[in-house]
């Protein structure tokens, strides 16, 4: 799985970026602008210190709280996560420039809000809410939980599970998250000055963050945060008002046959829910087009034809969820093609990376300076460039400190892990932490070439290389997992680190007030996201269990390829293998047909990570997703101006309304406040049955 | 019950007329408008015989049709109906307007679309669908059927009751129902020029059409259509989805316990009908407000109270629809206040008809000319005065052909009705043509000053003389409803082609092919409006069944209403008599208030009518008005203009759309297809329950 919780939306789709940032002006063609320096000309840059403020950090508090909700609620029902970038950007604006508006009507305001304070609230907030992702409560960490186990038949006794529990979680999370910052902080310079990498969401961010700073940005960003407001609250209602519906097992909207019964059965519902509608507005068509093109395929055609084969192929007295029945059809071709599009990409990013490197390695040796010369301030032309050149060299973070903090949080790490996960020896840490300082700075060059992040795939080679070095006698399923966690933390939060340095250089933020708000906001990611997952965990009894409101499918896909990694492909039911060989190839395919038919075509193709999703979760939220994007086009016809200056507001609005209804409606969980209603959807047939037992 | 179908939204009210009408310019108000017909100067006035044109005729049998069955729904869903003249109107022009278009470039055209044309259809469509209401189908004539009787106990056996039957419904129509046409024909030039009454729903109407033959009016005229086509596409599109999900009693949207389980109980809750947010789009506020009022007193306070006096009011152990337990207060006390509002009104327009009927004799007796001239011709000043007045008299009916038109079928009828009704005896039905003639006047002249029409009065007046008359034991509550009939039909059609005439005054058109319009339109729907109640009869066996999708709450109104007339007061419950006057005096005193503060206080005043509604069967369809009056509100701080121009075509397209699906509906009942689909509404414990039943 490579779906990020921030920047990209569903990975393998450059056209994921804020669309709100892009139709005011391409962020990657800097050549064609005017000057945006020197519009900013009078206003002074304040010490890196004054950058980090008190009110930054508490703003970044309340959003990341928000954010985790949010975006744990995406991990927990489909694993998409949108970028929440834009909304960050304008609530972090909103809340701190009404907070000095106040101030300064009040006499009292000390210090103005400027837009390097902004660049660390987003960066803060952005860092915190990314470890609600890259922490796996809804992939790796959670798929070790006796929950997705017990679902799985054949994935292995205690040795192999392991209880969710706040303590551990904490302490683990802090151990390998800040790792990933101090491995890559020395190659800033190389990264953002002398390769001069685009980073495209980093840059839209601080198009975006500039932009609020203007008088008619400023202007534009109130109007926008009140659509996100009016947006937000109706869409928290009807999160409200739906709960009501819910006493029990499939009752209320989320369960309505929108469709028919028979439609439902195949999982192809309209399903109410504001979240995914508003994530649809905000992905590309063509994920949404993916997704149900993936759902039709699979819930209307391949799974109908493999029950077919039931008693033929496989047993037809299985349990519904034993892999080694229709389940394990459903959970590894949808793997498979994961699989297939993540090797696919990580070649091509690999690849790119490879001869970016190369390149520049030429450009130093032949001492071209054209492009990329070395001496940075002495070959600048463009004032923009030069300015920012000049604040970013101003405050430096040395190497030997990067690298001692990277020794001594490695050390401490390689001792505990072991504590926590008896499974995952330390000989093993030891050598991911060996070669994980290079993979970072692959994925963060990667990321700043295509801007993808490829974090998770590496975890997913974390997952088969340390699992089968372990061995299943060994609890290899378990250390599979943990290594992945290790694994995609390093690596995310690097490229995320990179990607925020890049913001930071074009809004004259400090890269130390850059390093220090990402420690700041990883710091309470790793407090704030096992907290809310223990929440959730708490409060929803029924988490991960399919069919349920938060199904959690990434859990079981990495436990499975865990177990996939251990066992190998002796777990496969008849014909399986053979099926996910066709659908590795097929990712494959597809994405050389994208890369080569060109933008005209390409657009018309779908995206296979996209449609993997649905195999295992059925396509009621890619319904969803395309009312989302039927909404947008309509808008887009009928006013494309304004669909294009407040199409994310709306879409975050619907998002963060409905994700933040997850914290009243957990608590009410908590308390035992149940729904007093159910709304049922019986068949013709059972309702008469129904009516006559309730009468009778 | 004084609701009327066209012209006026529940009686009682003046300010029901339409508003996009009034929007555009007060249609009493002719002394400040410029000429209308100087703008039509240029333009020929077709003889009569060229008016009432073949496609004319078809358009308005089309029309017909659609409406019959759009009153028919509301008649048996609450019985409010609110005025369809606009959608008529508009609809009856983009008809003919686009047929003609469409020969005008096959270059067929040989006769031009006339105003004149215009207000033949929309008078015959009037006409046709007013029988829809007058012929008694949700109150006298289906308050004789056994299925209504049947539901009170005390109501008598099958001499009483009367099964509803295709052939003498037509019968019954045809002979009663032109008698107000000959009944006021001599007496148009008097009303009309002589008295220039203003007839408000007339004067709008013929402002309408006069609007829609300008250039600016037909280009908004398109655009109404155009918004009341996607509305009716909406609202058909929606009864089509909801329809799925309806197999079953309390099924489906319309049992939506929007407001909780418990206010479901007591008929709150928003049942997600287009129809009647469309008809709270078209009713005053204060309408849809007193509905709600009256909806909270009854429902929330009054009905919990008595029904905490079961077993000391009333036997404990009564049958819910038995007269002598709740049912009968809830019966009794709304008839009590509908009998107040209506005595009150009668009284007040009665007052007001002699008090302008003297008025006049005294102008004519003092040679008086300053207002109302004998000599239509000479005296006129305005241009628009003389010419209208030119065309009115130049086509004349003769006063003869109306009497003996009136006599020979008033004799027809006097042999018929006895067959259909034996009941009915034919003394009684003489007694009534012979006082028919002075009421059809009173009424004519009443609506002429006041808007409103008192034919249901008339008719509940027929029922209590009559059936007191016939007496118990020779079937007086049959005869009484039947004599009901009678009155209304005669009173009703006179009203409306007294306004009729006004309009057709207003726009130039011959009173001969008003009067020929009006015999058309009444004898079409004698035809339509029974074949449609027969459909309804025949799909839905839950017709006039309390809680049902159709409780037709008149048809019970009324025939308690009979039984009170012939049994007397016995048949109520303890205390249901005190509370009875308490409610009467109550009509009385609320109406004086209204009338006595002015205006400005008046408006927060609830009309009693209004109010006695819900008390019978909830305040569910209160909602969905009070929600149609939000939408409006708020739409009219939005963007006032719009509002105002577009208010009345949504709210027709929703009406529209919504009581057209009952058509395809029905047929579907018909055929024997039933809803797949039971959305069911279980309280928590009861979805436990079910749980288990539907599992074990």
């Amino acid at each position: 799985m490579t779906t990020q919780p921030h920047r990209r939306v569903v990975s393998g789709d450059v056209e994921g970026r804020d669309e709100m940032v892009t139709a005011s002006g391409d962020p990657n063609d800097e050549s064609q602008e005017i000057s945006v320096e020197k519009g900013f000309e009078g206003k002074s840059v304040p010490a890196w210190q004054k950058q980090v403020t008190v009110r930054a950090v508490f703003v970044s508090l309340v959003l990341s709280v928000l954010f985790t909700f949010i975006v744990m609620k995406l991990n927990l029902t489909t694993g998409i996560i949108p970028s929440l970038n834009v909304s960050a950007g304008l609530l972090g604006f909103f809340f701190v420039k009404s907070w000095t508006k106040l101030l300064a009507k009040a006499g009292m305001l000390n210090q103005p809000f400027t837009r390097q304070e902004n660049t660390v609230i987003q960066t803060c907030v952005v860092a915190s809410s990314g470890i609600a992702f890259s922490g796996g409560f809804g992939s790796y960490l959670f798929g070790m939980s006796p929950t997705i186990a017990k679902q799985i038949p054949e994935s292995g006794g205690p040795l192999n599970t392991k209880i969710p529990g706040l303590g551990w979680m904490i302490s683990f999370l802090f151990v390998v998250s800040f790792l990933g910052l101090f491995s890559v902080v020395p190659l800033r310079k190389i990264m953002i000055i002398d390769f001069k990498l685009t980073y495209p969401s980093g840059t839209a961010t601080a198009h975006l963050i500039n932009s609020f700073h203007t008088t008619e940005g400023a202007k534009l960003a109130k109007k926008q945060v009140q659509a996100l407001g009016k947006f937000f609250s109706f869409s928290f209602a009807w999160g409200f008002f739906q709960w009501f519906f819910t006493a029990g097992d499939a009752c209320g909207f989320a369960s309505f046959p929108t469709f028919g019964l028979e439609a439902y059965q195949h999982m192809f519902y309209f399903d109410f829910s504001a979240t995914y509608v508003g994530v649809g507005m905000i992905c590309p068509y063509i994920i949404n087009i993916s997704l149900l093109v993936g759902g039709i395929l699979s819930w209307a055609v391949m799974w109908p034809l493999i029950d077919g084969k039931r008693g033929d192929w496989y047993a037809a007295d299985l349990k519904k969820s034993s892999l080694h029945g229709l389940q394990g059809y459903k959970v590894f071709i949808a793997i498979a093609m994961i699989l297939g599009d993540g090797l696919y990409n990580f070649v091509k990013v690999l690849g790119r990376t490879l001869m970016g490197l190369y390149n520049q390695w030429n450009i130093k040796d032949k001492g071209v300076q054209s492009n990329d010369p070395n001496d940075p301030l002495s070959q600048i032309v463009s004032y923009d460039d030069r300015r920012r050149t000049e604040m970013f060299l101003r405050d430096q973070i040395p190497s030997w400190f990067a690298i001692t903090g990277y020794v001594v949080v490695g050390v401490i790490s390689i001792v505990t892990i072991p504590h926590i996960f008896h499974q995952l020896k330390w000989y093993y840490i030891v050598c991911i932490y060996i070669i994980a300082p290079a993979l970072a700075f692959c994925n963060a060059y990667g990321c700043g070439l295509t801007d993808w992040s490829l974090a998770s795939t590496y975890g997913k080679l974390a997952i088969f290389t340390i699992g089968a070095w372990a061995g299943s006698s060994n609890g290899g399923v378990l250390a599979g997992l943990a290594a992945c966690g290790v694994m995609m933390n390093i690596v995310s939060t690097a490229s995320d680190l990179m990607q925020d340095f890049k913001t930071g250089y074009m809004t004259l933020a400090s890269p130390r007030s850059m390093f220090v708000s990402q420690v700041i906001g990883t710091a309470m990611g790793c407090v704030i996201s096992p907290c809310v997952f223990w929440l959730f965990y708490n409060a929803f009894p029924s988490l991960g269990e399919p069919g349920s409101a938060y199904p959690a499918p990434y859990a079981q896909v990495y436990r499975n390829m865990a177990i996939l990694g251990v066992d190998g492909f002796a777990a496969l039911p008849k014909n399986c293998l053979s099926l996910c060989y066709g659908f590795f190839a097929a990712a494959i395919v597809i994405n050389l047909a994208r890369d080569l038919l060109g933008k005209k075509y390409a657009k018309f193709i779908p995206v296979p990570m996209a449609m993997a999703i649905p195999f295992y979760i059925g396509s009621y939220f890619a319904i969803d997703m395309c009312v989302g994007s039927l909404i947008l086009f309509i808008w887009q016809k009928l006013d494309r101006a304004k669909a294009d200056a407040f199409g994310s507001a709306v879409a975050s609005g619907l998002i963060c309304g409905d994700g933040i209804w997850a914290l009243p409606s957990s608590f009410l969980a908590l308390a035992g406040v149940k729904p007093p209603i159910c709304m049922k959807f019986l068949s013709r047939g059972d309702n008469v049955k129904v009516d006559g037992f309730l009468t009778g």
